[in-house]
């Protein structure tokens, strides 16, 4: 029986509840992290850590002093964890909730990364997108939409006709020696983010800080999505149309994030 | 001890929970409903059962098929209930949860409705605004915002400018012989929204549908906002400043939508 803490203690996974008549439950007042666990180190903890800070400082949850490197560790070796998708939510009721639970590691066949992977486009944008609050339904709603349509991922695309990032991941596209994706600003800072541009700029990239817009996909080199479990994935086929798909160029990028994870342990 | 519906089945309140690891929980993909039951009877449910299925229905949930009258009664009688506020929720789990709980009935002193409440303005919008789901972060924090200036209510001005609804009650102004509100289909439909346009309409009120902008709160007659459990209340202060206030004009609104709950019996 798998096994996950609450505020300090271990528990049951099946016991990882909170009741419905809370009004921060109701309202998705919450932050969280979702973590890669490789032989039994988190990878890029510390990153995580502070932006759950900053997650919980925008919309005013104060986070309770954990030491969440403990905590998890406790976790890893109840359970005899390996290899894990692990995530970290707080609830901000009076008396936070907090809780770290873990699955299996989220893995994709190494065809997504030399084939590519379908998605679709959806009209939509994230409330306060620098922060990962419980306030997650365009998300959800879009990636659903997104199976509807067999692709692997959905685009978010704003008021203004730009996407800003995918339903789980960040968003960019390669132009000859350019790199666009959208600014800080507008969307979560992911992590996995963090290693993109700076991969692209040691592959000498220029990166340019601004949204593209869905018809850019046509004239790029290259179109990818980047998270914590993809790493940088390319992109084949967008709205059921193929796309141009320059394999090389991503699979320099995708290489040095996945290096830079397995060096985190000395940095 | 107080107890709740799950699927059913009578529980101990604190036996309302949801897991955590559950991506339809984590995501907010959830409708729900907030009753009044006065005299053991719930007010207006058959518009309420009506509008969690457009709710349900706008999000891809599937709901299951509930009698939810003999599921409210059975509450009501198990914990001796005459007067309270009730909520539905349902979580689109595979097979999806649903929960009724209640509390003591809301109300708030005759003082508010004579001499006015305060409201803050908050910049903001919900995601799909005429479906009550459960993402709901937005009222949350803007709530929360009001909060910490003494306020009421907090009012919803969305990227036009305008005020859609407040953080949990849709909002009108008058002036002269015209109600202006927002649009149906940028808002809730809130329920009590319906009562409030047909007392203005008996009133001798022309019914103009355009979001007011704040500005506006200042040459109007008087402002006022609507919900299940406020019925119609009107504003004294926004943003610190106190504003237009005719208290006969909206009391004359809520006395014709308070009539039409007790007679909701014999409709």
């Amino acid at each position: 029986m798998r096994h996950a803490i609450k505020n300090g203690g271990i528990i049951l996974e099946e016991n990882a509840v909170v009741n419905i008549t809370l009004a921060p439950v109701q309202s998705n007042f919450s932050v969280y992290e979702a973590l890669r666990v490789l032989n039994k180190h988190v990878v890029h903890l510390e990153d995580h850590v502070e932006r759950l800070k900053n997650s919980a400082f925008s919309i005013g949850l104060k986070l309770p002093k954990v030491e969440w490197k403990e905590e998890i560790d406790k976790l890893i070796e109840k359970d005899g964890i390996t290899d894990a998708t692990m995530r970290i939510l707080v609830v901000g009721t009076e008396k936070p909730l907090w809780f770290i639970t873990w699955n299996t590691l989220l893995t994709y066949p190494d065809s997504y990364y030399k084939e590519g992977v379908s998605a679709i486009t959806y009209k939509g944008e994230r409330f306060l997108p620098q922060c990962k609050t419980g306030n997650l339904l365009v998300n959800y709603l879009s990636r659903e939409e997104g199976k509807r349509h067999n692709a692997f991922e959905a685009l978010l695309v704003d008021r203004n006709g730009e996407i800003l990032e995918g339903s789980r991941s960040n968003f960019y596209i390669l132009r000859k020696n350019v790199m666009k994706t959208a600014p800080d600003e507008k969307v979560l800072d992911g992590i996995t983010r963090i290693s993109v541009l700076r991969a692209a700029r040691e592959l000498g990239y220029t990166v340019e800080f601004s949204a593209p817009k869905p018809e850019e996909i046509w004239t790029a080199d290259a179109s990818f999505i980047s998270s914590t479990s993809m790493g940088a994935m390319p992109l084949r086929m967008v709205d059921g149309k193929e796309c141009p798909f320059d394999y090389e160029k991503v699979a320099a990028i995708c290489s040095l994030v996945r290096k830079w994870e397995c060096i985190d342990d000395q940095s």
